[in-house]
């Protein structure tokens, strides 16, 4: 028996152990993609205790605790910091199989000295030896230095005024570049309630005040001069329907002009106008060699009841199924007639994996090594048989080699053991392959490759 | 190489045999969802021949022949038992690969005593055998106490008298639990040629008149509370599309008018009618504490042909391949929104497996452990990979510790070995994670957590 | 660590090594779908160098290449034969993962007697051995011979005159069968721009004008009977969406003589005509006792800019994933009422291998053993994991055994290889599980089964 997670956790050969160890495990952290709070990082926040850097936020541990029967009062409710966390640490030492039982115990390996597995027994003396780490400095700061960071992009709304990136910025004090991203969903959805607030809002981000697609673009791109001069390299979107229908710039005023009168708009001027905007915005990226994501497939809020109570993004989302391959291919084609930007492809549903995964090849030629992207595993694929799925996926219909490799997606500071992770899975899967005689038994060329996945690939594609 | 199927038979390391033959192995069995004849029980049904025993209505094995090049004479047909016995181990021998090659041997070794594998040499002996031990008395009642099943929950129509159950149960000399199931699904098939005959055979059962919405409730709510009486625990929908369409009572009752004037109803009355029973139906199962079971993306009576010849359930069935998500989504909501029953979804294509997963974390809420169920591989998956398919996607997406497990959905007394079969793949699931240091090497709790799987979890569930 | 891709390559058990090698290794090749130019075997094409061979028409070699960011000149373009050879040595050695480094290293192997790795630093040795076995005569004939290949079934149109297989067949002095396959899909594609064109193309080639529904099946039952005494066993559709619309003989005239007239028609009389014609077509393989195949799922073209400057088959096309269980049921089912030839059912997504897998057995009745199939792993999915995804699923679903196995799907001479890839993979997936016990030792049966599927099972319904 391999002893619990040790130094070869998940490395099952000789190749793998020197694929990760001697060239994987040193390289640095580009985390292109998360949702961290960037004032938590200006203000270098401090943590009481393991409940609020696990529990204040974590939607992902909510599930899995109501779905091990654990009363909302210990989740999102007013019980005691303490309570939550006995309440947690209950429920992940019976999530064998999910990746939070991973998590968890890399992530109190790594920054709290803990390696001893969690569990109702082991849960007041974790409580203690992390609450004495987090009293003795363990600021976001010193959690991002300590996984070797080098660059996180946040996730920023155009209409925001970017302030702690400024701050950030303007002190000068923090080695790590902190970068904003674009992701202008709000001035996408033409039929939510919130969109007219929205565009003023962003016209007043912006000083312009929009009253059609003109003034419009000239807010977006005048926000996006204002991310692109604080080092925004990446653009987000997210799309739960992949949306095409073609339209031109008169049909598209005509429908913003409308959802600002009040009108109601159907489906099909929806996904007119988001065609439209998309491809817009894609010329825009492109102008500025920017990376533009798409994420696919996500369904929002099922829970309409706890929605209403708890608010958005509190673990009441699942993964659609619709039909994308064809709205997709002519989304993208439309935005390859003008140019096409550097593109990650992100789906929730793996059976989209060969969609996405043979997508890309259809818009990359170029000559740009990797400047289409199927996107590392997402969310709820983010675990070792997701990663190695979309991986294997990835090299089977393209080029692994080039693949720009993980992201977080966090909120949390003490998710960077998640590359770890990843490395791991991948070093296993390319070592295995070594092992067996199926690849050539190159270390040097493959170490290299790895390196290049697990950072100098999106460090290439962030340049211009 | 190992020995054809022996005691540790797809164990493949030391944790995974610990597991089963110390923890699993000796668990009851609650068959929570079944299709055997209650009347076969009841009179404690002797066999004259394997024939009877294997191939008197198994469309799995016929499905199988049929592949093989069997003429129907000898599946369906009036060849003798013998022959047909002969044409079926001429086919098991070639089926590797398919769970019935497994099944197969299992219930040879479990129930006849026979361990050399089925083909056309060893057939004359294994025949002789098997029918043996028929006659020495293998009757229903033998084969259910041979294999530890502490609960049988049949299938059963609203409309049906139960009056099996009740013979088993005033005669109380079985000791077995043999519960019915609340399958309602003819009262919801509102388009369907039969259903205004069916109302009628319904409210007979039930003593009343079903003229409209209330007389229908009213004619299930009567019959529910005789199967509660009789101790169903279980209520069963099959769905082949799922269906949402936002439906009031008053609507509700004008559809169900109209089917019974004999109008045509459109698809849409058929969701808006559907979603309005179902949602009710699940009000009801909710306050008897009962747990629902909706089996969705079945596609049935696909040869029309050959239905029309030998009846539905024969063998021509697939997989379809509907959207589901949103639909499903809606519905659960909207069930939510009244209190939501212990529920269980089964999906029959694969495909669905990770919009089932994420949809239970979706109304997990309120402190219920194991409310919402993602169930056990069904059907078509009812295989090696499709079972560890299911687990390991529950295990990444929720919580696999909470799982109510196996089920047989068999029609044949000598199905029960498929316990055997899933609690080995589950303990070979977990023993790899322990082996390879991925988990805790925790025995104990370890154990304890496989056989909650293996029983104690629906039996908990089972409790009002 | 195992060699690099040695004889024992993918073997990974004794037993697997002994079917191998012992039975599946000498079996001949039944190439029973592939796209090869059957003018470059009549005129035992020679090639110049490597680039000819490997290069030249192989969009699954252009799209890696684009991925690897090389430029369009050395992909497609003008560059010198060496520098695009260059430039794939170099993408290939970064390929690990892609069929395209096993593919490429096995014939490498097999046909040039070269056994380091392709690399920049191997290329100009690789370069020059490689074209010295081309200029001492490695021509189509001596390559197809080499390969032990028996039967090659070409792709062709109803209006080619198939003046090679003629020419070929009456030189008499080639011994392997080319026999042209039957591929009407022009005929099908009503709303396509060049229908009518084709028609009278069709009409030409059959001495028929084609007026009407009467004409046109005069016209493809004329050109049938051509490829059919050229000895054509086999037809091929590729259907990007399945089409199902009910339609009787005087609807289909109407739409095909509105189609001839110019009239535009709407996607259901697409679907008509198509249900009508496809149903038709059936009806004449069985009565020729020849197979069917539909090949599901693709989505061509998806950039247009690209195909615009290269055409068809360039590498723009990707997966589609519409629902296709419901009109494929219904497809079939239509045709069954009338009788169901020999079919091959293949989907480019593999989210339809259940589909694809539980449909063939509702329609296997009959008494022909393989009658219906669920074809191997397609285009996007033919590398191992796709190839073992499709096994063991047929296994799971269904009957192994009765598999017809590979072909190459392939314009090139060298893709032989695949074949041995294939064996490997399916040899290596038995082997494991008789290494593990779960199927019995009789390595005699097990090594007929796979010689069956190798080659007999192909070669048994090649017969009328």
């Amino acid at each position: 028996m391999k002893p619990f997670m040790d130094q070869n956790f998940l490395l099952r050969s000789d190749a793998a152990r020197t694929l990760y160890h001697d060239y994987a495990a040193a390289m640095p952290i580009n985390d292109f993609h998360c949702h961290v709070v960037v004032r938590e990082i200006d203000e270098d926040r401090r943590y009481d205790n393991l409940s609020q850097v696990w529990l204040s936020g974590d939607h992902y541990k909510w599930r899995a605790m109501r779905l091990n029967g654990v009363p909302e009062r210990l989740i999102t409710g007013d019980a005691p910091a303490y309570d939550k966390f006995l309440a947690y640490a209950k429920t992940v030492s019976r999530a064998i199989g999910n990746p939070l039982y991973h998590w968890t115990h890399l992530e109190l390996q790594r920054y709290f000295g803990v390696s001893e597995p969690l569990n109702e027994d082991t849960a007041p003396a974790v409580w203690e030896q992390a609450n004495r780490v987090l009293g003795d400095g363990l600021t976001t700061r010193r959690m991002i230095l300590n996984a070797n960071v080098k660059t996180i992009c946040s996730t920023d709304d155009p209409a925001d005024d970017l302030r702690y990136h400024r701050k950030l910025r303007e002190a000068g004090d923090f080695p790590v570049r902190v970068l904003p991203s674009f992701r202008p969903d709000q001035a996408l959805e033409v039929r939510s309630p919130g969109f007219t607030d929205y565009l003023r809002r962003l016209g007043e981000a912006a000083s312009v005040r929009v009253t059609g697609l003109d003034t419009l673009r000239e807010a977006l791109a005048s926000r996006l001069d204002v991310f692109d001069a604080l080092g925004c390299r990446v653009s987000d979107h997210a799309l739960s329907a992949v949306p095409y229908a073609q339209c031109g710039e008169a049909e598209a005023d005509a429908i913003l002009r409308a959802a600002l009168s009040g009108e109601t708009l159907d489906r099909r001027q929806e996904e007119a106008y988001k065609t439209y905007l998309l491809t817009w915005l894609a010329g825009r990226y492109l102008e500025k060699g920017m990376i533009m994501q798409l994420h696919l497939g996500a369904m929002r809020r099922v829970n309409g009841a706890m929605t209403r109570s708890l608010g958005p993004d509190t673990g009441f989302d699942s993964v659609n199924d619709l039909s994308i391959a064809e709205p997709l291919g002519r989304l993208l084609n439309g935005i390859n007639d003008q140019g096409m930007p550097k593109t990650v492809l992100y789906c929730l549903n793996p059976k989209d994996n060969y969609v996405l995964g043979t997508m890309i090849g259809n818009f990359a030629e170029g000559g740009l090594a990797g400047k289409m992207q199927f996107g590392s595993a997402w969310w709820f694929n983010d675990h070792r048989d997701g990663m190695a799925e979309q991986m294997t996926t990835l090299a089977n219909l393209g080029m692994l080699s080039q693949f720009v490799g993980m992201l977080t997606d966090s909120r949390s500071f003490t998710s960077y053991p998640r590359f770890e992770y990843f490395r791991r899975i991948l070093c296993d899967i390319i070592g295995t392959w070594m092992e067996e005689g199926e690849i050539a038994p190159d270390m040097p060329r493959m170490g290299q490759l790895v390196q290049d996945i697990c950072y100098r690939n999106i460090e290439r594609l962030f340049e211009r």
